[in-house]
This record gives structure tokens, sequence and C-alpha cells, in this order.
């Protein structure tokens, strides 16, 4: 029987000093659910957001314990399915995201879900692209808000985080300790005005340990390709540190030297962005399935 | 008859000092051939790139001379056709692009074309996304060189300026003096090792005006939506400027407030990298169509 996780259980930081709610043995397949960002506070139009508990944002469900996984050992996290609810919610207002100094007001909006679409309003019907925004380990140092991304995952907004992709993540601490929460109906790259359509859900996870190996930062694997992501204090940083750590991970698979694999990198690798505002920046590198398939490499098998 | 500008006629740098080439009538096609980057100057794997003629880099065909175009106008460009030639070449080096720190000689790889795919090694095949890496028209002060990009256009290195895509720039002098070159057959965002799969080759565009409409930066339209492309000194400055332009370009055609406009551009426009490598960053906010066609926004129609 699948184990489940209810949103009962939930952190507001990445922490290594958490008590873990759930042990799970590698290999274990279990379903996570989570509240949205907002916590689920704001459920009508009526709801004034500038009067709900900040102090509940940003709810990942966890921490799961997962046994035997060591610092220096890296987690993976296949997404085997996410579901999303029908009703949706965006906010956005002063000081937050790329618009904010032009905002005077903290406003939210309900969406409702229907048929693939958000309704945005009368006139747009936005496509779904169902994502998790926050999904991490607890990282190695301080605590880290859940809405603050970094090495250990957490808040990295990126798009690509999804149903039938899978996540590798650096191990800090013992046992992992792995959440996430905040998923998206949709979600643009930059998510520019610091919410994507925020939707509370529930997601099938198998968590698995590769030992042998180890991470700086985390890497996701799909159908498409392999993306390297870095969260820093500017995209400038973040995308250079992205584009190294694909080089770095995949030049001993080639018999490419440095400068040819940049050269390839530069005609068929692409530098992309997950996320502007959550305050680090995160950036990804992209490499394309095709040439993974060209040096036979299968990442973490 | 369709006019024709042959690459004998090439300026390494858009100017408003610049004596025109021809001048043409708004409306007018014409098809120009361009060399690569290195001025077809690396024929061979033989040739030693370190010695080639460095003042004879990122040559742009032009400029041309469009009657009637004043400073504060638009100048449009349709991309009608795009051809490149059979054999490509790359390059990368010490200080150059993402990794030159890390590299300790100047290289090139001569990359043959064939059947849709740049034939990078015995090993791997990268499919064609033929492009115009420069393109632009004079700048408001100073000469600007091919090699760099900005609010005139310039080396933006976009992968989205292809066969069937219309550029429109900000026109700063009389007869906006525009010119092109630097195609690449295959490229990826980010640009990171300083070249794409660099070619000469052969475009058609028509160039038109368009009267009472300015521009700050170069905008781009194509069957799948619209980008607002911006070059700045940092990603971070390039990308938060690209989608305050679309929001500005975008509000006075719909009924929503700023707060809702910047609501969906969350959920729905995209941030994209163009280049980290020029040595500006380009970067660009992609607005899908089906927002345009919810509003009736008819770009510059």
């Amino acid at each position: 029987m699948t184990q489940t996780l209810t949103c009962k259980d939930v952190i507001y930081a990445f922490s290594k000093d958490h008590a873990p709610v759930k042990h799970v043995e590698p290999g274990t397949t279990i379903e996570i659910e989570t509240y949205d960002c907002f916590e689920n506070q704001v459920q009508s139009a009526e709801t004034k957001i500038a009067g709900i508990d900040w102090d509940r944002i940003n709810p990942a469900t966890g921490p799961i314990f997962v046994n035997g996984a060591q610092p220096g050992d890296v987690l993976k996290v296949a997404i085997d399915k996410l579901e999303i609810r029908s009703q949706g919610v965006m906010a956005t207002g002063p000081e937050l995201g790329v618009m904010g100094h032009r905002l005077d007001e903290l406003v939210s909006k309900i969406i409702p879900i229907e048929d693939g679409f958000a309704l945005f309003n009368d006139k747009v019907k936005v496509p779904l692209n169902p994502m998790i925004g926050v999904i991490g380990v607890a990282p190695e140092d301080e605590p880290v808000s859940c809405g603050t991304p970094g090495a250990h995952g957490g808040n990295m907004d990126t798009k690509l985080i999804t149903e039938g992709a899978t996540l590798y993540f650096p191990v800090f601490t013992e046992g992992a300790l792995f959440a996430l929460g905040d998923f998206h109906a949709a979600m643009g790259d930059g998510e520019i005005g610091v919410s994507g359509i925020e939707v509370p859900g529930k997601t099938t996870v198998t968590l698995d340990i590769v030992k042998g190996t180890s991470l700086r930062h985390p890497v996701l694997v799909n159908e498409e390709g392999i993306a390297f992501i870095v969260s820093a204090a500017t995209l400038d940083e973040a995308v250079k540190t992205a584009v190294e750590e694909a080089i770095d991970f995949l030049l001993p698979h080639t018999d490419m030297t440095l400068a040819e694999l940049t050269m390839l990198m530069s005609a068929a690798g692409d530098t992309q962005i997950s996320q502007v505002v959550d305050p680090l920046m995160t950036a990804r590198f992209f490499v394309p399935k095709y040439i993974l398939d060209a040096y036979d490499v299968k990442p973490f098998a």
C-alpha cells in the first residue's frame, strides 16, 4: 500500500534540526498532500490578503527521513504523479516581484481551474502546466525559509518540476529530510509577479538514494534532457554556475576536450531562467537528451 | 525584381555616420548576402584561428537607408527567408564565454551541415535552428561595434530571429541605416562559448516604416507570440527592463489594472535568455499569442 503524508505536517523552513514526521526505506513511493503557498487562507475574492497570517506562508509537507541517506549521497525524487485542486489564487503587490516598485496595494485574485485551463478572467484562459514550486532537503548550514531557494532545493519555482520529472538533490544531513509544497497550476519562467497560480494538491513521489556520487546543486532529468539548477544572488552568477555544473558533469562521460564540449554546449545547450523573485535568482542550464544518448550517459544510473 | 546587396558592403560597427550603400523605399523586399562572423577567414581545420585578421570580425552587410524613416519611428523588418551555407565554424578560448577562465588556447572547429543537422563530431548531430545574430539600425549616440548588442539591436544573438519572424527597431537616425550579418546554423540560448555554429548565408527581408509609435528596445513577433528584447550590463537588469517593456506595451490594450496584468504575466509570460557573452547580456520577455488574441492586440499594425 502506498504510504501517505497529509498536510497537517508542514514546515516553513528547511532545517537539519527538524524532527522527521515519517521515516521511509529507499525505494518507497509516498503520496503527499500539500497546501497552497498561502496555506489555503485565501478561499474567496472577499478575503483581504493583507490580513492573512503571514507566518503561515510557503508551507512544505514533511520532512521525511529516508533511511540510510548520508551526507554526500544524492537523494533521487521521481515525481510519479501530480494532482492539483480546481481553484487557484494569485497575488502581487508593493516590493514584490519585478513590478513591485509600481504597485501600491497588495492584491489577490481567485482563479478557477477547468478542463486544462486556468480561467484568469472573462477573456483569458491560461493553459495549465502543473508544477511543484518548493521541493528539497535540509540544507548544510542554517535553516532556510521555504520561500528561498538554494543548493538544497527549496523555493526553486522551476517549470520543469512536474509529473514525469526526476530530481536529484545533494544530501547534507542524515536522512536527507525531504519536503515539498507550493504547487502551481501554471507559472511562467521568471514568476515575475512573485506568485504562480497557487493551488493545493497531492503528489506521488518515489524516494531513493544514489550512493557513490555527489552533487553541489539540484539536477533534474526529464524526457527531453537534463537541467542543472542553480540559485544565486544574481541571475548572471546563477547562469554561469549552472553552465559550469553541466560541463563538469558531462566532461568525464565524453571523449571531448573542455573546449570542444564548451562549443557543443554553446551550439546546443540552453541557459534558462526559473525565477527572479524568491529573493535569490534561480537559473538552469538544459542539455538535450540526444547529446546524453550520443555518449550513452545515463545520469545517476 | 528583388533588390540585392552582396557582402562586399560590410560594416564592423553600427553608426549614424556611415554612408548608406543602398537607399530603398518603405515596403521594399531585398536579398542580403552575409559573411560568417569571421568574415569567412576560417575555411578549414588547418586555419590557425589566432592568426586571422581580428579587425575583420562580425561584419554586417549594409547599411541600408530606408527612405522616409525618421528618428522616433519604428523600422519593421520581416525575415521572409533565411538560407545558410553547408559549412559552419565555431570557436572558443581564454577569456571568451562562460568557460573562458578554464581554457588556455583559442580553438576553432569546422562543422559540416547536412540534411537539417550540424555534424558536430562522429557522435553528435545538432538539429539546425538557423538564425541571425547581428541585426539592427544605427544607434542614437556613439558607434557600437557589431559584436555588441543594444537598444539599436546589433549582436543580440537571439534564437527567435529566424525565418518567419518580424522585428521592430527604434529608429534613431534618418533612414534608420539597417544592416545584418552573423548567421548561425544552430545556437543555444546563452551562446555560452561565445560562438554559435557560425555560417555565411543569404536572407530576404522586407523593410518598412511604422509611424505614430515608438520603441525603446527591439521587439520581435512570430507565430507563437511577441518578445521584448533588452540588452544591459547584467542579466538581472535586462530581464527586469524586458518585463517592464512588455507590461507597458500591453497595458493600454487591455482592461486590466497593472496588478492584474502583472499577475497574468507571472502565470503565462516567460523570461528568457538570449546571450550572456557579447559582452552586454541580452534577455527577452515572451508573451504568448493567445494573450494578444484575447485582447485583439495586433502589434504595430
